[in-house]
């Protein structure tokens, strides 16, 4: 059906998903390919006003709510602006997709990470990425990066950095169900050779 | 769990679902009962803001994005409201509630009707009302009360009320289904003799 390809960069804050997007759009764009950089949530304008809703509303979400909310963006980006790129043979670069609803469920452990990814499932009519690069960093690494000024954390970022190293785990055991779907890089690398890796991987598929 | 009463009240604009919960209403606090009065959508902070996208949004909204995001109003609701309420002991009246997304979108027939309701069902944790009260209308009656003056239907109208006739048969077959659930009154009745037959039926359950 489809005659595009669909690439999902998935990570934590501070892995570099803007870093390779933007250099995977150089590349494929001398290729002549046309190329969609998008994102969730908020890729599109209704996706916009729910992620205004799930960021600014004044009190706590019901979190069964805010995992409908995120689903309903990524239904409505899927059936509006990803699927009509795929279907004219666009490449759609997008940062985060279901794992990253599924990787931080997981870690949170507020709901069912299998009952969040069915709800994603069931938004997006199934669609699943022709390839999914997940940019690995430990969570020591990150948080350098992120802040490199700090020199003593309390009991807030400690647990901050337990739930990101949770994270990470959660995307390595998704990485090793689908080896096929997934390129896993070493965040630590220079872009210059992430994105070398990238390419390779992403040659034949195109 | 619950010690209150969860009172749902169903069936098309002008079946008089208002005037029933407000007799509902004074009869219970009569009673010295504690009576909450709310609808879907939009019985919450969150659920204005939702309502506010799937109404106001410019521009179509995705069908599975829109059941999700009624999916979230009914997510935020039963928790943040319904739950407590009953958990004290009160009485809600509730104007719409999953049976509305099933007969609508099964006389619709955009999305399946059963993942519909298994949705609702994930955004509650399965909560269901101990009476639904069926206010059943004929569409012809139904139309006749909304507009008593027009005497030509164009297509449009007429689609309209072949809608409302699907959505009627949908609501009857979930009363059938379910009857010891469902009160079905003819909503052609008067107001007080309605009002008698929901209270026969609510007695025993106080």
């Amino acid at each position: 059906m489809s005659r595009g390809l669909f690439v999902t960069l998935e990570g934590g804050d501070g892995s570099g998903k803007t870093t390779q997007a933007e250099l995977l759009r150089e590349w494929l764009a001398g290729r002549g390919r046309e190329v969609v950089r998008t994102r969730e949530p908020g890729g599109t304008e209704v996706g916009v006003e729910v992620r205004e809703i799930v960021l600014h509303h004044r009190g706590d979400i019901a979190p069964r709510a805010e995992a409908l909310l995120y689903a309903a963006d990524r239904a409505h980006h899927v059936a509006t602006l990803v699927r009509p790129a795929l279907e004219r043979g666009a490449v759609v670069l997008q940062d985060r997709y279901i794992d990253s609803s599924v990787a931080y469920q997981g870690a949170g452990r507020v709901l069912d990470a299998r009952e969040v990814r069915a709800l994603s499932e069931w938004a997006t009519e199934d669609l699943k990425p022709d390839l999914t690069v997940l940019l690995d960093l430990d969570p020591e690494t990150a948080r350098t990066r992120l802040d490199a000024s700090r020199t003593r954390y309390d009991r807030l970022e400690a647990e901050a950095s337990e739930f990101h190293a949770r994270v990470r785990e959660a995307y390595l055991g998704l990485a090793r169900d689908e080896p096929e779907r997934f390129l896993v890089v070493d965040a630590a690398l220079p872009a210059g050779e992430i994105a070398a890796l990238i390419r390779a991987r992403l040659e034949p598929l195109l």
